[in-house]
């Protein structure tokens, strides 16, 4: 078991030998007869644990990451994406992660590809594919405000590498560093009651990427290096994850920390890949957070279901108020550190740069990392560019979030992009949590007609409130895109006589109003009527 | 000669028999076979004149009009195409103009469409073709701010049908309508100087759909029926032009206009459609606006030059400080009105409708008329979204101007967004007219790095300045984008010695820093440095 701090450490720590329980080969993996110096890779890279396939322990064999990167070096890899100048392809996945796959490939590890896929298929297959591989599903609309609690089916999904695939029986945790007393864990002694008490906590969810693409339409930035995942308002999700408290496990099990520890390092099964190096996925959160008792679970079960595969089963971990990043998934080793993670996820990612940051002086230590998450909110109805026909008013609704403990207090919408803005009565409000969002719905009064511009912003309970613009928070890596969301709506006021005529007419005909953007072929006035206009109130003055 | 006031009155006039005189055919068409009721296409629309190459005369013949109409009808035709809500292909040309062709292959003027072509590519091979036929083509950026005077094979060209062949000596040019005296003058009689005084004029022509793209990106409107051309900044040039003034021909051939006269009709030899009806291209200004001297030109010379077949040889108008297309090209027949023309370019087209008005509410009564065109102004280097390395300035340049005979007078470049605003100083500009842009430079202190957003506005000698955001002048038929014009540069300031030092690593590595959009695949900060900012600023607090 690996006791360093610092396990993630970018910098290739002193080789060790490769262990002898290696030799099963990698439960996924035929033999592709592919070899390294002689080795075949399905040796170099195999699986650890027998019940545990799709799991290549990295970070316990500084030596097998060292031959990774050796064979990694010698590949030409579809390159790291340009960020994004153009529009997104409307396709879905609405892109292709033709890097990691190769990666995997280039290990012998192409089962964990294709397993990963088969996962989505069967456990996510009506989302928003917005990245095949590694895995990056949005939620659709209509289903991501179907209720407080989004269906397991169409929770969102943001995997940094593909799904293992562990039997509850086989999955032990390790938990060690800075710990009084190193342990196993299995999922029974987790499970045992008179251990550890459960806890059901209904937790919001959310990537930091969670409405890119509106940082992305006003400027090209870095995004993160996998790729500019483009975002919309779905990567975000509410669950009631039950679970022990972190803490209690630490204190039972391990008998507390020791003074000087003051992160946790979660280390999930899944594979990450930072310019050729090789790790397993890795993340911390400080002591602080997990003491806060149940602030962060070890989660099995996820809205009374045992926790998909595509969330982490067998274990899990869900950090509430912070970057989804943080709840690692597959997590089968959790290390007390002194210092953050050094993993390149928590070291290198997911950090908050200002506008003023880019390629000529990104450096990690310019960016601040991205923990709790701050208050943001988003119109889901009508989505953007939609022609309502309405008889003066106009219905919206849409989530609200704050992280860090911070409950929704106030939802505020605005007509008129951001100048009158009317506030969500509580009844139309779903519940507060300290954890989780709340869901919306507003009915607002709306005469003028054309193209109008909705905007909604939350104030959470310690008086915060979204910045106005997207580019006023515009950052970088395109992360945490907190600004009011806007939406245009083109309004069409039935209630106005001249427009419920011209209704009629388009009805008469047989037309239909919409698509928007198909032009009327029909005269738009009678040539008597316009020359009367005219004669009455002339092109120009006459004298 | 048609003497009625309203000559391209959309409802069809009572019929008249073809003339005999139109028996020889188009010049241009091959006979091609097509008959409509046993009439070869070619004798039905047959060119009037000798020497008048790719002239259907229209005006004088309704019965043709309703024949063509009656063709028309029977045909099916690419569909008028939708307002734009996707981007624009990345082609030169930019779009194809399928249903402006058709039409004129279905009344056997297929050679208009083809000669029209033959002399783009003859006159104007450089330009961006932003739609090939009817053609419209823009004047590619350098050659927009290389001096005062557009050259005449890079000068903006927004013609609304084919390009006519008309021999200068057969050429003649009626006036008539409301006039003293019915006149026809020959090409010779309009230069003769004993008459006609001659005047050269710098002259800025600018289409009101100038920079429409950035309205276009806003939201999509309806452009006009023809197709949503999606200009930039370069749909606007200054040219000398020589010829006589209107007033003063009207005055000497014609012995003045009746007193009842209040507008002049231009017609000019190409052919418009609308809504399956034919015209001769067809527009008006007030005689007020004739009245004041050289304002309003019979023009033949261009820069010096002959006026070039594609901007309207043998004759054009030239109408100071309005909108290009009361400039008809081509022109071969004055009319003098008691009001506007009804010519479906001036009653139906050109019209600005207010944010509110749409698909729902459009007639041509809710918009005002485009005459004089606003004070505007466009950046033109750089270019939107370039990145720029610099040592702490950046220059930029442009144009303004203003029509209505309001003459620039200040133009201020905002580095921020249009916060803080910079004059540029009257020697970086080029002088004064009263009828013409001005060309200017500036350069601004500029510290801050990333996305700069830079904008410009201009003041006239009315004291006009620039609605601020292109929200605030919207209109539904997408003209006249005359608020602020903005663009976003990437600033990379060599003058602070960490973007110096990065910049150093770029050349050390052999890789370049632009396209800012190619990921930096080498490690961006150093783990040791790193650790060590993060000791002495660590990411939590320590207590």
């Amino acid at each position: 078991m690996s006791t360093a701090e610092n396990s993630n450490d970018a910098v290739a720590a002193p080789a060790t030998t490769v262990p002898a329980e290696t030799t099963p080969t990698n439960g996924h993996d035929a033999p592709t007869g592919e070899t390294w110096k002689g080795t075949p890779l399905s040796q170099l890279f195999s699986e650890n644990k027998l019940g545990w396939r799709g799991y290549v322990e990295w970070e316990d064999y500084p030596d097998r990451k060292v031959v990774a990167t050796e064979i990694l070096n010698t590949k030409k890899f579809t390159p790291i994406p340009e960020f994004q100048f153009v529009p997104l392809p409307d396709t879905n996945p609405v892109l292709v992660g033709h890097r990691w796959k190769e990666y995997h490939e280039a290990l012998g590890l192409k089962s964990i590809v294709d397993f990963s896929w088969e996962i989505v298929l069967k456990e996510k297959p009506g989302m928003i594919h917005l990245l095949d591989f590694p895995y990056n599903g949005e939620t659709p609309r209509k289903e991501l405000v179907e209720g407080k609690l989004t269906d397991n089916l169409f929770h969102f999904v943001r995997n940094h590498g593909g799904v293992p695939d562990i039997d509850d029986d086989a999955f032990e945790l390790e938990i060690g560093g800075l710990v009084n007393q190193p342990v196993k864990l299995s999922l029974k002694d987790l499970k045992d009651e008179s251990k550890f008490p459960q806890h059901e906590v209904t937790v919001t969810l959310q990537c930091s990427g969670t409405r890119r693409i509106e940082q992305i339409r006003e400027y090209p930035g870095d995004g993160d290096e996998l790729i500019n995942a483009p975002w919309g308002e779905g990567a975000i999700g509410t669950a009631v994850y039950r679970g022990v408290a972190l803490k209690k496990v630490l204190k039972v099990a391990c008998g507390g920390l020791l003074p000087e520890a003051s992160h946790l390092e979660f280390i999930g099964a899944d594979t990450y890949f930072k310019k050729n190096n090789v790790y397993n996925y890795a993340v911390s959160v400080p002591w602080r957070k997990v003491r806060q008792s149940e602030e962060v679970l070890l989660a099995w079960e996820m809205n009374g279901k045992p926790l998909p595969k595509i969330h982490g089963a067998p274990l899990r971990v869900v950090v509430t108020g912070y970057i989804g990043a943080r709840s690692c998934k597959w997590v089968y080793k959790i290390n007390a550190l002194r210092e953050p993670s050094m993993g390149p996820v928590q070291s290198m990612e997911y950090l908050y740069y200002n506008q003023q940051i880019g390629k000529h002086n990104t450096k990690m230590s310019n960016g601040f990392s991205i923990q709790n998450m701050p208050v943001s909110s988003a119109i889901i109805f009508p989505t953007d560019k939609t022609t309502i026909i309405h008889d003066g008013t106009i219905d919206l609704q849409g989530w609200s979030y704050s992280g860090g403990g911070n409950w929704v207090e106030r939802v505020e919408v605005s007509p008129d992009g951001g100048h009158v803005w009317y506030a969500v009565e509580p009844e139309n409000m779903t519940e507060k949590h300290y954890h989780a969002w709340r869901l919306w719905t507003i009915t607002l009064p709306v005469d003028a007609e054309g193209w109008l511009e909705f905007c909604v912003r939350t104030w959470d309970s310690s008086n915060n409130t979204e910045p106005t613009f997207v580019r006023s928070a515009w950052n970088w890596d395109l992360h945490v895109t907190s600004s009011c969301h806007r939406i245009k709506v083109f309004s069409v006021n039935r209630s106005k006589p001249a427009t419920a005529r011209r209704l009629k007419e388009f009805e008469a005909r047989g037309e239909s109003f919409e698509p928007l953007t198909k032009p009327i072929e029909w005269q738009l006035e009678d040539t008597e009527v316009y020359l009367e206009r005219m004669r009455r109130f002339p092109r120009e003055p006459l004298n």
